[in-house]
């Protein structure tokens, strides 16, 4: 098979941290153990299609930068079955278990429905070989329903049944595809699912719409018995002025509202929290707190800029503190980490795609090593659960089980005075982070 | 009676859009009807005690800036009954039908809780008593949970069960003094329900508690029938990193989950709307098409700031938007328009606060004008009704109804093909929305 | 000549307040004689070929939203000249006196430079004889030094002298055909004149070249006798993670330390100053009180959004407290409005480019009529005057003057003792403002 | 001499990285040599008087939460002294080796300025003994131009004279006492040298007594022959909406506009730096970049939070490239590390005063051995020179000397075509550096 990575001769490896290499891992060993799972089983690093093979470098003030040797020649579905070869080339020279793919990333629409559908059974059987070749497998799958013109006002939400109707057929076709790659998941981001002027708008009908959409694809899931997980993704605005699924309390909400909390699970990306106002941290530890944590768009925003800068993720402190929240919640089950980043515009080598993968998979590397090591030594831990002690026993523990309501606190406030206080050592707690990092 | 605000000799009069008095209403006229009710009780109008009376002027830069002739003399217990004497000789000179205030704001605490409970129930008296003389009413109370130093790491959310009780106590007492002032509602605003650093947090634990809280304080409502409206307040941060009712989605979310949902509102803050990413508009129509509109918070924020400016409202875009999503929803019932809000640190002189509640009453009364005009003239609803039209008749119904699901709107798809698509209109709108500021 | 615009028969006609016509000005009467000159004088209308003419929607989530009549059939350069046509035919119906143009919006490039020129000598040849045609002037050109793949990392800034000599030879070209169309002005935009990474930045000789770049060009400026102005384009980031130019501010520093200051003057955009954190009002009043006023892109953008919304500007206070300091600094020269904005992508028709022009004359002659009653009534004026008295004579006049320093404050001081202090008004600043909205 | 910190019995050691002591250096070692300099050279650590001792954990929502033994008892004059007296101890027993202060912060305010003055003499008379015993230098002092409500307006920007004449009086005072203490500086920080509203100001006439102010100092300094050196500080905002020494680049465009870049260097805060858009990293580069890298206020905000946090710092990437960029420049001559920062309010014991500064030396000792490491190998600094080599020869150094205009780089663009483009790298740049993490 031709190669579309020639300047890559052999799968990355591990050289370890002293190693000077950039083609090499200095952290990620895929079958090194820790905390009893090997390194691969814990991180579950997918590629994603869109950024990685098919972004060649556009922004909203320039054109493309990057020239793909999987681009020349050709029609578009020829180009669609290089670029599927390229993809696995990478996926394998990388060495990352897993995939993620919008249906649109992997073939082109064509003037039809039934053409279009007719391409992306041809591309899939070709993925499906390649699955099979490489033991490369779907994290999951999902829909573009947002670059099409035909989506401008939304897919679900959008003013015409027409719409939503096209959305569904896109979305049952997408379900399809997902299940013949065995995937092991399906995510739902509704990029243009919001507003972009209130005047023009009626939220609650199209909230209702939104729900009506996710219980059809629950209902088909089953029919086509789709094992997989279902992920909704929080992004707050972009391209939107606002979107629906927010943040990770607004999708809560909008779950429970239309009786959605046990179909579907939270797809958590780190730049769409910080677009909303919160730490990657915080969106993991809300969407665990509440049993919703289901897989992790792992990429990078630059809190300075307002937009989806989708940077890999080298933080160190994100990828440990990630780590920490994931393994304490029980570690990835369908989900994993998805990188869905892209190398900057002016990276236009194909050897920046490595550079940038290499570089993301090492950082959550150290940070599975780090929570391990936060984990192993509970120092964190057992400060936690000493600051919340008093909940166990007592009074704390009558409230916790209901015991006891206003009249029986005043009773007790009456009788112990004002309460003894404590510090919260919030910089004691960030000295012994710095320790693990 | 001695007078605090001799500066004003007689109560604010309505003079007309040409007057250029700085003490007159220019657009508010308390009795002039519109849409069938008067202003007054379309906006109900309300005063906070905080930033009006106990707000000094001081910053995190600096000190108090504002004398006050209420502040002379006297123990603290005689400048707050004369605080208070002041306050309803501003709401009538003002011309505000309600007030709204913490505990801590009306009696200063004592060493004991007793004796603060004490100081309370002589303020509460004289309250009640310039209640009936004046005809101003309590649009709500709610309970000081924050300031004191035992509430630094929260109150319901604290880390010690022993706070979470004395909070109990306080509201307890809150509720108490609420319903013997005959409040209309009474709001919960968790200022420190949050978290500084989730290093030494129990996310889920303290949702549980302020889950908890809550129900404590609805069987107490219960318990001493008062039959006032409880609302939470939305605000995503300051003084906590993060705050657990960040807005209107996340209170949502956290009503659902609890339980919670029928027994409290929302109360909208403008300030907090911004703070959080959204604008006031959207806040309120996320609350209405939620069912949880309830009272609002009526003050602006500076969007290029990121702190809580709590200005007084005064762009007309904001109150026409606000009003016209109140008045949609049917108007308030218990809740109504409070103004909290500060006047500058600069604007040293009593006659400030006349300014600036005057300013701010004015530019509700033309946003509740311009509303009006927009409902009766529905150039916007008919708008919004015709590009939703879609779903009230054919496929738009039947999905509406749950009688499609994917396969059948596969099959409507196939058959129709490309949607038609309609422009959003969105400069139209603007340029509309214009026609009415 | 063929219509590309037939929705709209006639020229956009004056028809007052009470007007419900969409395509009809309701507040600009170009005739209509303010403060002495004509509101077209004051108001230098143009549009902007850009977004108005090549946009089509698209946006970082979605392809083109837009069909054009001017776009269909033919080769590039057909399509060039159709959309020349079609741009006068637009600025002739919607009557604005003035538009601005990017080299490669008017002529697509070639394949060599040569080629390149020769596309925009033959499109400036049809452009100037519609001007002739028509009346409309050019306000100002400027060169897309960011679009081609070549400028990836900067132009005058960028890394390789190669791209600096590129950029200059656009530029000599650019300005050649400004002036051959009788440009009022000249505008440099750097937006990729700053960096991604400082890793891989060296930002003094970055800002020299920066500096070496615009002398050039003004020595070619004189060499050409181009008599119309040159500004500089203040914004923060976007496509960049920095800006050099990131606001009026870092201009004013950069065209001192590089001895430009007599040679350029600013051209502001309303959006650039948001996404810099500062208002509009503050980055023109910045510019007027260091004589860098010169030109403003009128736009709006969402300060809740983190990028460039080049949204049409229909904020009343915006548009007058802008024309405020636009007339107080004594009114446009050679710079004027340019509309640097565009219709949403929901926009999809024609007739929505005709609103939001429409919309945005009004709403800068409202706010020229606000501004000028502010002005004849110098009710604001005043109080600023009154505030400042204290520098027209004794003390202050001294310390203006030079003529004391620390000593003779220190003994001022001890013998006065604590100044009096007076209230900063804003509340009541802020009514009297909504008093003229 | 009592004990203020007796939980620290004695000086804080240097332990090493392995110690799991929290009272003790795990990186920074004093007189360890780092590229032939000692640490403590390099760093020049200070503390700062006003949060460490004058801060007590209020916040806009609450009230003191820390108790301190040196504030108990005595009049304020009497604190005062035992507040020195524990300050040095802290000092001598964390091992920094410089303290800053501000006026008030040593001596509070008495009720005229003769009083106050005699009080500031007192207790700088001990300062200056405990400076002798300790060893401990001053970095610098400055003058507190906000807290007290006369200056409400600004000080040298107040709209009246005779407020500005008083901040002389004050500023000559802390001048004098900075040098009696042989202050190796003195800092300028504006932090009501700004706007609220500019409704109510003169911007123009604002800066100008703003530069009169400074050059009044500049010959004061001169006269008392004061060898210090002056720094003036950005800050974009808070506690005034809009500050005029915005940023680096604010600062540099007033500083030359007035004539006073000779005479005022840069002290450049991390969080001032996030609140004005920009990096730490970017602030120090633009610093350095135009010669005016002065000294640092080493602290760390919260980008998600939009007000002055002032946290300390302990991020590795922060505190690497900052010494990256200082030692790049030469390293500090007079300046220093400030610790501008305190503890948060829930830290309420004096043992996390202890922790947060240590953790910030360690983490500052860490970022010194980090980018000497990078300094030493030069990776990065080999990549950038290598990047911008194109200079060092032909067209671009003909073009850096002047030697040639738009005329001959046409000339050598025709004749060269389209130029050969490289690789940002900007991931290979970023995985680099977290090598050296």
């Amino acid at each position: 098979m031709r190669a579309f990575f020639p300047e890559v001769k052999q799968p990355i490896g591990y050289e370890g941290p002293a190693s000077r290499n950039p083609l090499a891992f200095k952290h990620y060993s895929a079958k090194e153990k820790v905390l009893g799972k090997t390194m691969a089983e814990h991180l579950r690093f997918a590629a994603c299609y869109w950024h990685t093979f098919k972004g060649l470098g556009q922004d909203m003030f320039g054109l493309n930068t990057m020239r793909r040797a999987y681009c020349q020649g050709g029609d578009s579905v020829v180009v669609a079955e290089q670029t599927m070869e390229a993809a696995f080339e990478f996926f394998t020279k990388l060495g990352v278990g897993f995939w993620c793919f919008h249906d649109t990333d992997i073939a082109p629409e064509a003037d039809t429905l039934v053409e279009t559908n007719a391409r992306l059974d041809r591309i899939v059987k070709l993925a499906k070989q390649l699955q099979r070749d490489t033991g490369v497998k779907l994290l999951w799958g999902t829909c573009n329903l947002f670059s099409n013109r035909r989506f401008l006002a939304g897919a679900a939400t959008n003013p015409s049944p027409e719409v939503f109707a096209f959305a569904a057929t896109k979305v049952k076709k997408a379900l399809e595809i997902t299940k013949e790659l065995d995937g092991a998941g399906y995510v739902f981001w509704g990029g243009r699912e919001g507003y972009d002027t209130l005047l023009n708008t009626d939220m609650g009908r199209k909230l209702d719409h939104l729900g009506r959409f996710l219980h059809m694809a629950v209902d088909y899931k089953k029919q086509i018995r789709f094992r997989g997980q279902f992920y909704i993704e929080p992004k707050p605005k972009e391209p939107t002025k606002h979107q629906y699924d927010f943040d990770a309390a607004s999708c809560h909400a909008f779950l429970q509202r239309y009786g959605l909390e046990e179909h579907l699970k939270l797809n958590i990306e780190a730049n769409h929290a910080t677009l909303a106002g919160h730490t990657f941290h915080h969106e993991l530890a809300y969407a665990a707190a509440n049993g919703l944590l289901g897989s992790v768009d792992a990429n990078r925003g630059d809190t300075l800029l307002g937009w989806d800068t989708d940077q890999f993720p080298t933080d160190l402190y994100d990828t440990t503190l990630a780590m920490y929240v994931i393994l304490k919640a029980g570690g990835f089950t369908t989900g994993g980490l998805n990188f869905d980043a892209r190398v900057r515009r002016q990276s236009i080598d194909p050897i920046d795609l490595f550079h940038a993968h290499i570089g993301a998979m090492d950082a959550f590397a150290r940070g599975l090593k780090n929570a391990a090591a936060l984990l192993r030594e509970k120092r964190l831990e057992t400060f936690v659960k000493k600051r919340y002690a008093g909940w166990d026993k007592g009074i704390g523990k009558q409230i916790e089980q209901g015991k006891v309501g206003f009249a029986e606190l005043e009773a007790y406030t009456f009788k112990h005075g004002e309460p003894e206080l404590q510090s919260g050592r919030q910089e004691f707690l960030e000295n012994l982070l710095n320790e693990y990092i």
